[in-house]
């Protein structure tokens, strides 16, 4: 079987195992108090050129949104957020289980557009009714996207002198953000993400952690009694270090940068291989997530031999597929794929 | 510095971290549908007893305590806790958080009697204004409970009978079972608690592993759309494996037990220390917490020198503190706690 | 100045007004156990050809949808509704308060297609990721839709039929449904309505009440502990009596019926009259609102002389206003109207 | 049969409903900007000597308290309460359903003493776990209290000043303000309570109107976007002048003051009388819920006799029961009550 399903299904990059067992006999201080976490967040803050940034460890990518969501915004706020958006689709309702409504704009290639951005603000402000609508009090993105797509740094900034303007912050989904700072052609980094969004996340679970994700918040701007919120949420992991010990290695040696690269550059492959066979991409990523569209032929020869992801089906018949890579791919997967094909 | 704090500040069995590294190169599928699940699932059903139950992999125990509330409850109802209760106190308002009241009754070493829960109960079914009244919908317990005591097998089959009666489920936060399966005397295992709970958890973070806790539902009870409900709390771990994978572990040649019983010959070897040293002991605690009442001079002694939890002033002057043990504490280390003293 | 800006800005009808005064010197019981609603419910069950059916009074359409939606929704399940629709757009957010998501589909005058909510069920049954997407668990409906339009018995029939092919509830809000029920050419009647929805309001604030709203479950399907939570949602009346006695006179004599009639009557009166003058109604309404595409000529005129609802700008440059006329709008007002213009 | 149940079981006031008669042919504006609540807000900020309150008007007294609770909370916070306040009690969960804790205190008489909520709010404070226990964020008393007692003005102070010391508001439940402000002694007047209270409310429904409670914020502190926030609750009327106008109503004339003047006095008439019988009261209440003590055999008397409520079983067999007078109890209905007994 060749694996192209998902970037979180594998293990842990042996970095994060190895250092995990180099810990017997420590004792840790708990709730994110210890020095992993610390140390961690000094990495991230440097990283990110933010020396002001608070960072906070948590479990995982919809449990972030959901805290980050209802953290920023009023009670009686909504969020903005693409048609597409993992938050308006893919996360069961958790936004809404904390009271708060998605507010949608249109989504191109999975990306917003600050124009329809701005209409949706405005026209929630010219309405005489707007006491009886959700105001909108933030803005997600995700970066990459739903559709592997990036946005570029002018476009990042657009939003962020948007968001800046109306008052209201920009928070970014950086699930796959290892796969996104190394993609094809982006001027946008951590330093660029750091000064133009007001929270971010940078994902561990997709990006060699075995669980985990390390919420910034870059101007030093972490909501009041972060801790008691979380716990309130069910969020707060008494052994907060096990998150904060694993961005500790991600982080040393360029080893996140690295991952990142190696899962694109294994995307690149695939999708080079692809398009020469004559395989048509559905859009054009330039990270590990790769989108095609393909017929029904094609399906049935995957079936059985490859795992990848249904996406949706087009009017035209054909269906689209995603093929993801991760850091663990190695070229031999995927070459092995490509002479299956 | 001696460390007594808590039994959740020291890293993972090296078994697990161990077998975690030999995950290299495999293939897991998502959100707990993979093999390490399905064994560990194999493995706590044999352990319970119970063949038909149904058992789910979290990451913490308030995001248990939390999604299980929620969900054995209707909207309309409240948990029945001691005053003591984790719930009541020590959560943040996460119960609240999902709309339930929690309806308390008084603590007994922190236990909670059948007949001060069928008052409860009762006395809201005879009240002619009860639809005005939060209905008790659950009971919850905690064994050990928050003073490291331990209901009898009669005890918790006298609630277990109780709920029954009045059509409620009995639910049990076994946060520290491990050392509570092996505590002085009890005769209350894995299956007596599996035939008398309607749900319980099997705590990992605190008895051994890196993160996690198992949760039971003994027989087959387990909540409509579990899934999309845990999705909906944020708890769904998308690397769900790397908790099955402990618990995989954990209940593999009696690795739960052990701990369990090491942790529980510790507190043992430092509790008749103690009282050999004239120390009193504020509660008589058969695990892994062990609570004394001190005067000041011992706290400035401590100072400095010992980890260790303050728990409540008492009314005479006295400080009621709390010395906890674990899986990794070492005879030295109480012998040299011992020592110091 | 002339008054047309909405249906809830006048008094209650005198027969109403003059019947509280009748009370005095009465003993009501509470919460809505007295005499009056008992007689209303009864007025009501015959009206709706259903004498299964549960009725209840609450005091305000925003509350009426708010509770329906959460009591007949699973916690895990969202309401499908029109993009339009007033619990999407205009609620301030009070269904997402109470943890559940709107799902929309396209409107078509204000209502919504059995193929396109077909479509979005069935989506989500196809879709392999679907516990993670929020299950569409009813239908919210209008009729008079947000734009006055009215679904024909054969389009109610066929939601009904689907909703419950798919075993979910279908809900109808009739905030204005004295106007619906006496709409031009229309063939739903009460008893049509209770046939076809699983629960429905008849509209009371906007139709001659002073307040209130009729809830009714045509089937006897009272959601359980109806009571307690609606006070959960603090909607319980102490003087529940206040709401029914209010319904007890408009559906004695036919009154509700002739009030409706009348403001469409008015509403037919004026529309007639700005056709003929050459005005262009933006949607052909049948009930007594009233939709035009008027230039900016027309607000200046309007200024300070009639009262109107601004409803949207068009493309075009024109504007949509809303006329609405009511129980209590005079022939003598709708020609001091047509005549300004 | 005689009927002392409750003070919200008769009609309202002729000179209430009369006034909605005279509203024939008026046009009012939505949502409470009424010149009916203008002037009511007018009348009652005068009443109060708070030139710079805001005055707002809902529908029921739990709506009311749920919404004050909610809005004056933070999310992670939770209010003090008397153990036998009626948010604790008798909401049916209706603040735990807006995610907050109610945090109780013993209770005096149905009062709350200052020494015991410093005490619990010292001991948060206090407390090294304290993030993971829900803050005191305001406290909530009622006045009269649930047994009908009344806080004197310098108990009232003692509290008000030690909010102020925390930084929380004091918050009065004022659903029998008219009878308290006539009670037996008091020396609480409405200035003395905005002067002291962060929000209070003005009791509608139990003292004289139709339905509606006036709540006020006495230092012009309305929390923020308090329209939308009570449409999200489901609490907004659209005809809010029908409230305003009742409220503009009794602050005409001294009509509230006289009708809780005459409720206690009818009170006062009542337990003269019934002392004078050998009746015992249960607790010395100066206002219109009187408490007694009685046995069965009276029980049996009352039985289809007399409406009255049950309170609670005494240890000793008897049981206490309420007799309520209102502002339409007559001294013909108390006399006869005597007489019967």
């Amino acid at each position: 079987m060749l694996y192209f399903a998902s970037d979180y299904q594998e293990t842990a990059h042996p970095a994060i195992l190895n250092r995990f067992l180099e810990t017997a006999g420590e004792h840790m201080t708990a709730y994110g108090s210890d020095k992993y976490c610390e140390s961690a967040q000094e990495k991230l803050r440097s990283a990110c050129d933010a020396p002001r940034a608070e960072v906070r460890f948590l479990a995982g990518g919809t449990q972030t949104n959901q805290i980050v969501v209802d953290l920023l915004l009023r009670p009686w706020q909504g969020v903005i957020a693409a048609v597409t958006g993992h938050v308006n689709g893919h996360e069961a309702g958790a936004i809404e289980y904390t009271g708060h409504k998605v507010l949608t704009v249109p989504q191109h290639a999975g990306k917003v557009r600050a124009d329809e951005v701005r209409a949706l603000i405005e026209t929630w402000r010219g309405d005489a009714a707007r006491e009886h609508i959700v105001e909108p009090g933030m803005l997600y993105i995700s970066h990459p996207t739903e559709y592997g797509t990036l946005y570029t740094r002018a476009e990042l900034e657009a939003l962020s002198v948007l968001c800046r303007t109306y008052g209201i912050p920009l928070y970014v989904d950086g699930a796959r953000l290892g796969s996104g700072l190394a993609g094809r052609g982006t001027d946008v980094t951590l330093p660029v993400l750091a000064a133009n969004a007001d929270a971010f996340y940078i994902g561990g679970t997709k990006c060699g952690a075995l669980f985990g994700e390390a919420l910034v918040f870059p101007n030093g701007n972490l909501p009041e009694r972060f801790l008691s919120r979380i716990k309130q949420h069910g969020a707060l992991l008494a052994k907060g270090w096990s998150v904060g010990l694993q961005f500790d290695v991600l982080f040393s040696d360029g080893l996140y940068e690295s991952l990142g690269a190696h899962a694109d550059a294994m995307a690149e492959r695939l999708r080079a291989g692809m398009l020469e066979k004559g395989y048509e991409t559905y859009i054009d990523s330039p990270t590990n997530q790769q989108f095609f569209a393909v017929d029904d032929a094609l399906l049935q020869k995957l079936d059985g031999e490859v795992v990848y992801s249904f996406w949706e089906k087009l009017a035209d018949g054909r269906t689209v597929i995603r093929l993801a890579t991760s850091w663990a791919t190695t070229p031999e997967d995927v070459d092995a794929l490509l002479a299956f094909l």
